[in-house]
C-alpha cells in the first residue's frame, strides 16, 4: 500500500491528516477546495523500481498497490480491474500521420467503464472507515461501476442518478442491487442530493471531486500506459472529459511517474469535451494561474458520461492539465458518432459516444496538422454496449429478408 | 502454432487431410458428420510443459497458440481475447455447500462474450485460405464477434441473424461494419441460409458444427481454468449450451490436457440448458453410444444465445460429455433471471441471461445436494449488458423523485 503523507488543497496549497479531514478543504470550501492524495516519493523512490510492478504478478491495476491508498488490503475485491489492453494501429496510425496509435480499451472493466478504476478503491475506503452505505451521483458509468464493487462486500449502495440517464445503465445498477433514485433533473441537481444525503445519513460520499480517492484510481490508467510501452510514452494522451476526474487522474499518474524518476516528462495529456458540453476546456482557455471555481452551467451532448454542465472536477482539471502542458479540444455530437464507427470498423474496439470523445479529438488534431510524426494514445473509457441507441443514427439497418438465396442475391 | 495432424469424423472416425477437407465428413453427411481437429498429442508431449504458456507472458489465448491450429501468426488480431479472470468466492461456495466456487467472466472479451475465442481463430482461418467474406448465422454473440474480429483485418463480413435477435447485439454488428440480413424466421433457418449462402458465393462459413475450427477457440476456456487453478482444476464446470460448440470445446480441452499428461483426469463437464431449448440434454439422456444426428426442433427460453430449436454441434456435444462422464441439466427462465440477479449482487459479475444459466444449473445441483464438498467452476458466457431487457422484470424499477432529502429520506 501507498502510505498517504498528506491531503493537500489543490488551491491553497494547505495540507491536512487524512484521518482528520474526509472531503474538502475547509478555508477553500467545495466550490474551489478539492484535495489532492500525495504520498511520501522519496521514500517510494527508494523502496520502488519501475520492475516492481510487473514482479507482482497482478494482471490488475493492483500491481500498482504501493501508489495507492489502501491500509487494509483484505477489503481488496476478487474483480479484476484495470491492466487493460492497450493496442496498436499501425496503418490507421500511417492513414493519421502519426508515428503511433495505441488504444487502451477501458470497456474491458468488469462493469464495462473506467470508472471501475475508481471505485474499487473508493468501496475499500468506505469499509475502512467503518461506513454502512456507500453513495454517488452519477450519469451512469461510476454508479453502476460503484454498484457492481459494493456487490460482493457487506455495504449498501445508493445510486443518485439523473431522469436522463440511459435505461442500459440504470438496469445495470438495479441488477446489482443498489437503491436506485432518478432524479428530476439533471446530473448536477442529482449531484447536490447525492452530498446533501451523504451529510445527512452518513454515507460515504464516491461523488468526483468530494472524494480525493477517485483520482488515485484513475491515474492507474497513466501508469499502464507507460508501463505497457515499456517506460516510454507516446508524445500525446487524449481523454474524454465530462467532470474532469479522469483527465486529473492521467496528469496525476504520469506526474508521479516522472516525480519517481522513471520517467523524463510526462506525455501532453489532452482532454477532448464535446462541445456542447464543454465546461472545463473554457476555463481552461481562460486559465492564467489563479484559482479555479465549481460555476453552474447547462449541458447538452450524445455522449451522456461526459455531459455535465457544472464539472466538479474543474479544479484540478484546470490546473493539472496545465501544469502538464496539455490542452483541451471539442468535438461535435456528429464527429462522435462518427469516431464511434471509424474506431470500430478499424480496430474491431467498439465505444460508447464518450469513450470515443478520444479518438474523435485525435482526428481533429490530425487533420489539423499538429500531430504529424507524434505517438498517441486514446483511452477508450467505456463499452459501446452501455449505449447502443446513439449510434444507431448512423449505421442503418439490417436488411430484412425472406429466406431465400435469391433474395441474399438481389442485396449483394 | 499446434500442426493439424488430421480431421477425423466424430461419428465414423475416418480421418481426412485439412488441407483438402474443409467442413464435414462427406461420407457421414451434414447431419452427423462433424469433424475434430487432432494434433500429434505425442510430439507435444515432448515439446510443451505446464509452464510453456506463463512462459509466452501472453494475457491472452494466444498464450495457447502451440495447441491451436493457426498457420500464419501475422494474421493474429490485436484484440486481447480470452485469458478471462477466474474468480474465488469462498462465502458463496459455503452457502452452496461447495469446498470452493469458481467464476469465469467471458464477458470481459473484446466484444464481451466467450464467442469471440472461435471468433478469434476463425478470422485467421478465412485469412489463410484466402477468402474474402466471412460469414455466420447466429443468436447474436457469434455475430458481434466475427464482426468484431474481422473489422481490423481486410475480411468482409455477412451475418445471418433471426429476427428475435435482441437490438443491442444487431446494433453491434452494424457498427461493426457488417452487411446484415434479418432473416424472417428462426436461427434455424438463418442458419441453412447462411450455408447456402457461403457455398453459392465461395465465403468461409463461421457456422457452428460445420467450421471444426470453433471448438479449437472454444476449447481454450478449459485451459484456462487448468492453468489459473495451477493445473487443480475443480470437480465439476458448468456452461450453458444452446448450439453445443462451448460445452464440447470444453470437453475437448480438458482432454488434452489429461493427453498431454498434465492432468489425471478431466473434470467432469456438466452442460446447462434451458427447460424450453434442451434438445441435446434430450439426446444425451437418450444416448446408448450410437451415432447423434443433427435433428428439427422448436426452442422458447428468455436466454436468447442458448436459444436454439435444431443444436448443430449435437454430435460433439452429446459424444465429448459422454466420453467426459459429464451431463446435462435444465433449468427453467425463472431460474435463469434469478441466477442473474444472484450472480450480479454476490459476486459483481453481470452475466446474460445464457450466461447466468451455468449458475442457475450449480444452484439446482447444489440444492440437490448432489455436489456436497465439491470444487466448482461456472463459465459466464456473455455479458449482462448484452441484454439488459430480460432481468428488467424481476428487479423493479428505480425510485423517480423530486431532488428533495425529504423525499429521500420518506423512501429509506
Amino acid at each position: 500500500m501507498g502510505e498517504i503523507a498528506t491531503l493537500r488543497c489543490v488551491t491553497c496549497g494547505v495540507e491536512y491528516d487524512p484521518t482528520r479531514t474526509e472531503y474538502t478543504c475547509p478555508s477553500c470550501g467545495p466550490r474551489r477546495g478539492t484535495l489532492e492524495v500525495l504520498y511520501d516519493y522519496d521514500r517510494l523512490r527508494r523502496t520502488l523500481h519501475p520492475s516492481s510492478f510487473a514482479e507482482t504478478g497482478l494482471p490488475s491495476m493492483w500491481r500498482y498497490e504501493a501508489l495507492l491508498p489502501i491500509e487494509d488490503r483484505r477489503f481488496i475485491q476478487p474483480l479484476r480491474v484495470g491492466w487493460t489492453p492497450l493496442y496498436a494501429f499501425p496503418e490507421l496510425a500511417r492513414e493519421l500521420r502519426l508515428a503511433a496509435l495505441h488504444v487502451k480499451d477501458d470497456g474491458q472493466n468488469p462493469t464495462a467503464s473506467y470508472k471501475d478504476r475508481a471505485s474499487s478503491i473508493v468501496v475499500i475506503k468506505a469499509q475502512e472507515k467503518r461506513k454502512g452505505v456507500v453513495t454517488c451521483a452519477s450519469t451512469g458509468n461510476a454508479a453502476s461501476s460503484l454498484a457492481g464493487f459494493a456487490a460482493s462486500t457487506a455495504l449498501e449502495t445508493v445510486i443518485f442518478v439523473p431522469e436522463r440517464a440511459p435505461e442500459a445503465k440504470v438496469a445495470q445498477l438495479l441488477v446489482y442491487g443498489a437503491r436506485v433514485f432518478l432524479v428530476r433533473g439533471s446530473y448536477d441537481v442529482a449531484y447536490d442530493l447525492a452530498a446533501e444525503a451523504a451529510t445527512a445519513f452518513g454515507w460515504y460520499n464516491r461523488s468526483a471531486a468530494v472524494n480525493p480517492y477517485l483520482v488515485e484510481g484513475k491515474k492507474t490508467g497513466a501508469l499502464e500506459i507507460a508501463e505497457q510501452l515499456a517506460w516510454n510514452p507516446p508524445h500525446v494522451v487524449l481523454v474524454g472529459v465530462g467532470d474532469g476526474s479522469v483527465v486529473s487522474g492521467l496528469c496525476k499518474g504520469f506526474d508521479e511517474l516522472v516525480r519517481l524518476g522513471w520517467l523524463e516528462h510526462a506525455p501532453r495529456v489532452i482532454g477532448v469535451q464535446a462541445e456542447g458540453s464543454a465546461a472545463i476546456a473554457r476555463a481552461s482557455a481562460a486559465y492564467r494561474g489563479r484559482a479555479v471555481a465549481i460555476e453552474d452551467g447547462e449541458a447538452r451532448t450524445v455522449a451522456d458520461s461526459i455531459c455535465v454542465g457544472k464539472p466538479r472536477d474543474i479544479v484540478k482539471a484546470v490546473t493539472y492539465v496545465a501544469r502538464n502542458g496539455g490542452e483541451f479540444v471539442t468535438v461535435s455530437d456528429a464527429e462522435i458518432l462518427d469516431a464511434i464507427v471509424t474506431l470500430a470498423r478499424r480496430t474491431g474496439v467498439f465505444a460508447e459516444p464518450a469513450g470515443a470523445a478520444s479518438f474523435a479529438g485525435l482526428r481533429k488534431l490530425a487533420a489539423a496538422g499538429t500531430l504529424e510524426g507524434k505517438t498517441a494514445a486514446v483511452v477508450v473509457s467505456g463499452n459501446g454496449l452501455k449505449d447502443v441507441a446513439s449510434p444507431r443514427a448512423i449505421i442503418g439497418a439490417p436488411i430484412v429478408v425472406e429466406p431465400s438465396l435469391k433474395e441474399i442475391e438481389r442485396h449483394l
